[in-house]
């Protein structure tokens, strides 16, 4: 360990922030920039040339990854830092973005110094993360892991049909290649990311070092009714599907805001059927997204979830139906790395403190399988998933600086 | 008057239903037959060529009005029946097409008879009543009562931003002579219709006399909330948009059906902005349907569900709008037709009663300005609007010969 800061370009990073955002940019201002889709493509090829002129050996893998390497003096293992290039549909610029543009200041500035690390650094763009074209689950950490299967691509599909095999072709990917993408040679992920939330921001304090990162259950729920004109069918005598998804929604969401603080839960995605207004509707589609830091209580609001959605169908003659397309554990960040990260914000000036993180992270699986962290910048309002989502340019810097220092603490 | 029974071709009608029924069928059954597209178009020029082998004379007009002539020895004054040729998105074969095709079996029935009507007959298939495509409000009836807007068609947009005066031009038609539609010679307005509800199976009667056209509102209801991280945003700080539009929804539901047995009210339609499951809902559009056959007990509904929807709003710190698209006033039937489609059911043997419609028809509007009236045929199980709808063959031919007996009673 040392206590030497090492600081970043400032104005180099607030200009890759605002280029990168204009990658994707709506034009009603916000992101979109989906897996595999051009602005994408972009995003990658340029964050490639930053890396290659910031003194990095640059390598794509066979999912999209994308890696700028600092050798050290033991080449066998790997610190990595960084996050992911793809956004939320009329998404911010900041929620991914600012990570791998921290971890490329932060080893830009390493690389800059006469040292040489004694194990090798490597900042990652990772091709996915938000599941924002396809349900992929951290796509590209999975790929790292090992842990996509070899028919993946062929079977997801986007909203419009098309496979991500196709995706990753139209690219320039190998969707056959996928497994060439794992790696054992990582010995610690370190991620900075935005907060997304407004910890920090009301506590005034400069950095968060994150203790654990909440677990996350996705549900789809159909409740399928029956369609009917809606002149015709009196109210005794329908099965609306929209008044039973109203009921579940409106009820879940007061039971997992009254069982405790820690919990959260989102129906963001509503698709009702057929969706005209003279029609009593015969079937909606929403999402469920579930939260919580604790793994019992996760499960046992599930669960709760299900029996009141079961008990609303049941008053209202309408079948109900769940089926789980994300199941994530909450997980505990490394506790080494995380004081690496709070002495470095020491060294640094910074004042920071601990906070547990309510979003899903790449550091959430990785954290499953390699010693993992997470360093967090204030985020205005604590909006994101938003076009209204924004970092202070000096609070990116402070972030990237403390990163920077952490990873000369870990590898020299 | 007279106790004259006119049959029909019931080989014929029967045919006619099913062919015109595979115009606008869609893959999964159930049909999409819009204002204006190609399988409405090709409809109208199957009807217009069935009504000249009926031996009527054929007239379109400005908005697409197809009318099949049989004049009588007074050709000054006209008895219209007929109904509506589109349908909504995943509707039936029977809903409009049937009063199109029964009036066209009884205009041939009795252009085959020796005798010259009194009074000119004509059958009609109108244009649109669904608002199917455009928010276009009884397009083809209104456009006959002189109360179509010169600029309309310029102005009202489908769902892609097709005008209608682009839509028009497309078939063939010429949006700035839409006032040439206007007729003054109309006397009566006989429409013959599935009922879309189970009064009459219920019953066990054979043909329903409509009483009392239902009133009905449409709002377009926008909630606004704030757009959000699913995971980074407590319960507590969230202006969750869906949140409140489901217990909006919920609570006037539920009011309604409360209230008393004659009030209606669906939300058919949502969208949910911007749509993702990991995003807190900033914004949903949906549309309220609210119906009663009192039209001060329509009045009081439509307070009614603004008023908790603005409580609702207010508790959860939400924006809430109603925009009136729709407001039509219950209309009353001729008693003078009624008794006449009544007395021409006991003329060929069927059993008739009174009774209201819940759905809106052409005849709701012609009866604000000349004598209408309905005939109902059963739906089985009640269905309508969506491919289940069904009327058995029996049903539609004893129907259609009550009409032509009800005609000739009038015309003759």
């Amino acid at each position: 360990m040392n206590d030497i800061r090492v600081d970043i370009d400032p104005a180099l990073l607030t200009h890759h922030v605002e280029r990168l955002g204009e990658l994707g940019e709506l034009p009603g201002g916000g992101m979109a920039r989906l897996q595999y889709d051009s602005s994408w493509a972009e995003a990658q090829d340029l964050v490639a040339t930053w890396m290659r002129e910031a003194g990095l050996r640059v390598r794509r893998d066979a999912v999209g990854n994308v890696f700028g390497r600092l050798p050290g003096t033991d080449d066998s293992r790997t610190i990595l830092t960084g996050s992911h290039i793809d956004t939320v549909p009329e998404g911010g610029k900041y929620d991914g973005a600012l990570g791998v543009l921290a971890g490329l200041a932060a080893l830009r500035a390493l690389a800059a110094r006469d040292e040489r690390p004694q194990i090798s650094l490597e900042v990652v763009s990772l091709c996915e993360e938000e599941s924002s074209r396809f349900q992929a689950n951290f796509f590209g950490s999975r790929a790292m892991l090992g842990l996509v299967g070899q028919e993946e691509p062929r079977t997801l599909k986007d909203a419009d049909g098309v496979t991500m095999a196709e995706a990753m072709v139209a690219v320039g990917l190998d969707p056959a290649a996928v497994a060439t993408a794992k790696r054992d040679d990582v010995a610690a992920f370190v991620e900075l990311h935005i907060e997304q939330g407004k910890v920090l921001e009301s506590a005034g304090v400069d950095v968060g070092v994150v203790e654990v990162i909440t677990g996350l259950i996705w549900e789809q729920v159909v409740v399928t009714g029956r369609q009917d004109h809606a002149g015709g069918t009196p109210m005794d005598d329908r099965l609306d599907a929209v008044q039973a998804a109203a009921e579940i929604t409106a009820e879940i969401t007061r039971h997992v805001a009254g069982a405790d603080g820690a919990g959260r839960v989102t129906f963001g995605r509503w698709d009702v059927r057929p969706g005209w207004p003279s029609i009593v509707p015969g079937e909606v589609v929403l999402s469920m997204d579930l939260r919580h830091t604790d793994p019992a209580d996760l499960r046992k609001r599930a669960t709760e979830a299900r029996e009141i959605a079961a008990a609303v169908a049941a008053r209202r003659g309408v079948e109900v139906t769940f089926e789980r397309l994300k199941d994530e554990t909450p997980t505990r960040m490394d506790p080494w790395l995380r004081q690496a990260l709070a002495d470095a914000a020491a060294v640094c000036g910074a004042t920071s403190m601990g906070l547990p993180s309510g979003a899903g992270h790449d550091s959430q699986l990785m954290g499953e399988h390699v010693p993992a962290a997470m360093l967090f910048v204030p985020s205005v309002e604590g909006r994101s998933h938003c076009k209204e989502e924004f970092t202070r340019p000096e609070d990116c810097v402070r972030g990237a600086t403390v990163l920077a220092t952490a990873l000369h603490r870990l590898a020299y």
